[in-house]
């Protein structure tokens, strides 16, 4: 079956084709007998625009470009879940690149979007990137930018993250109450706007409750196959922690692969709380204590922001810092 | 900073917007000392194409369509990597669609993706579709069609799957190999052609080793907020089985949640495997015997075939069954 354009409409109806399209359009050129006519013969025809013809002609494309370190991961997953609800909502496509925490990577799809590929960008920043000036070209070339979880916080743009620092504070507070007296930290990227937060968040609170504080007690894990040696060398050294805090969904998992080598008992000999999104987290044994991020909420107010920022017609749209509360999660992997 | 356009780089050179077109085109209408200098200028001033003005020319978007049912799931996040890796390294974008389950939303998506959005899609049939001919339509409109996992049999276009059969009898043959007399499947959406030949497998093994086959033993549960009631009647009736083999990720981590509350032992009580590609699926207690699907790979070949087929000019193009064997990855919930 051949695809029916305007020109095929108009030949049928032996009308002018700049008359099918502006039937089309509602144009009050048109009788309401011809738009009709014209659209009922589009419907009955499967008429569909061409998606780009139509964007060149507006300087819309109808499209946003969601820009992440991976999708392999409950918290990115949920989010994206919440971007593409709102996307539906609003008639909007989503094309998404996956960075792999590349820098390079990253520069290089922000490079191709300045083309014009799509209208806005919605992002969280790959944890190799430490300089932002492609970012900045985007937002130069007139594509609107919206940062979430991991921002740039030299960029002037709309950013939605959850409340990094009181959760750190939060989840290390809790530590403190189930007894803990010397509570380490594993963490990565230090540089990114999330781990720093919850560090800063991890720090106040044992400085608040008197805890040493010390870089012996913060393990910043950067390579993947590195991470069980480094955390394992701390676990059974002096000075061991009784309490250990992890920053992000994907180190979560590695005191339960650990641990029971070593013949350490999660909650009796180490209490853990780390982030995570997993669904999974109440069925591991021991269950575990989590900081949970409204992820799908997350998605769901950035879309939002962009969606906001697109209708406007001025050049300059004042940007927000929206701030959504994570919860904790008390389960047995801190019980006292 | 304004987008630099041809007639820019025109302006800027003075020559005719014409011949900056053709020189960036590497015409050979064009001397190489003019080619250069456009080329020079056009990467001092990070010249873009509008990417929808080369589409239209070319009739190609260099765009695919990737329409799934989540992915919030570690089956398909893994697979959307592979598709994900195949697409860069062919300078191809991907659109992704979520359709939820939801045969409503897959229709509309393929409507609309009919008007030349993309030039080809890449799909796995939601559980509520039954029915195909907004899949034909799309075929029809001449864009390539490539299904991976959840196939639709009754069209003829490139399919990417598991050994799906063999899998459901090698699950089944592990468990009465390690004992089990009256096993039970747990499933959903049979309809489906994953799920469909996990089950002929099943019964396939179960009647090889002279086992009881029984509708009563098969559980087909189609409401989420169902199944915990079903498996717990099935689990705590008559003649309950001492095995169970679920048939996808979702359905496998109920009998976690629910065997502890009835006081039933895996794998003391009941030995289990399941399809799971979840990285935790080893850190559960028991861990979980699983069939682990290649699902990076099956993206990578299910991209790499859409590929193929974009690449030819004729219009009929051979179809193609690829299919990836599955992997059975022994742990703990089937011990002896």
């Amino acid at each position: 079956m051949d695809k029916i354009d305007i020109k095929g409409l108009a030949r049928e109806l032996n009308i002018s084709a700049s008359t099918v399209s502006r039937a089309l359009r509602d144009s009050h050129e048109i009788s309401q007998a011809t738009i009709k006519r014209v659209k009922d013969l589009a419907e009955k025809l499967n008429y569909q625009p061409h998606p780009y013809a139509s964007s060149l002609r507006q300087s819309k494309t109808k499209t946003i470009g969601i820009i992440v370190p991976e999708v392999a991961n409950s918290l990115f997953a949920n989010v994206f879940n919440g971007i593409e609800s709102e996307a539906q909502n609003n008639n909007y496509h989503a094309l998404i690149y996956l960075t792999h925490e590349s820098y390079e990577k990253e520069a290089s799809v922000l490079k191709h979007l300045q083309g014009g590929r799509v209208d806005g960008v919605i992002m969280s920043v790959a944890a190799e990137t430490k300089d932002f000036k492609h970012i900045q070209n985007l937002i130069d070339a007139d594509i609107q930018v919206v940062f979430f979880d991991r921002v740039c916080e030299e960029i002037s743009a709309s950013k939605v993250t959850i409340n990094d620092f009181e959760s750190g504070y939060k989840a290390t507070e809790h530590l403190i109450k189930q007894g803990c007296k010397r509570i380490a930290h594993l963490t990565s990227s230090l540089h990114l706007s999330t781990t720093k937060k919850r560090k800063e968040g991890y720090i106040k609170a044992c400085a608040d409750y008197n805890l040493p504080v010390s870089d012996a007690l913060v393990l910043e894990c950067n390579e993947d196959d590195k991470t069980e040696q480094q955390l394992t060398a701390l676990l059974t050294g002096k000075n061991k922690p009784d309490g250990l805090f992890a920053a992000t969904e994907k180190l979560s998992l590695i005191p339960y692969a650990i641990c029971p080598q070593l013949g350490i008992q999660i909650p009796r000999d180490l209490k853990f709380i780390s982030f995570s999104n997993m669904q999974v987290a109440g069925l591991l044994t021991p269950s575990l204590t989590a900081i949970k991020q409204p992820a799908f909420e997350l998605g769901k107010q950035t879309a939002k922001e962009l969606f906001r920022q697109l209708e406007k017609k001025k050049k300059i749209i004042p940007v927000s810092n929206i701030v959504l509360p994570a919860e904790l999660i008390i389960r047995d992997s801190t019980k006292k």
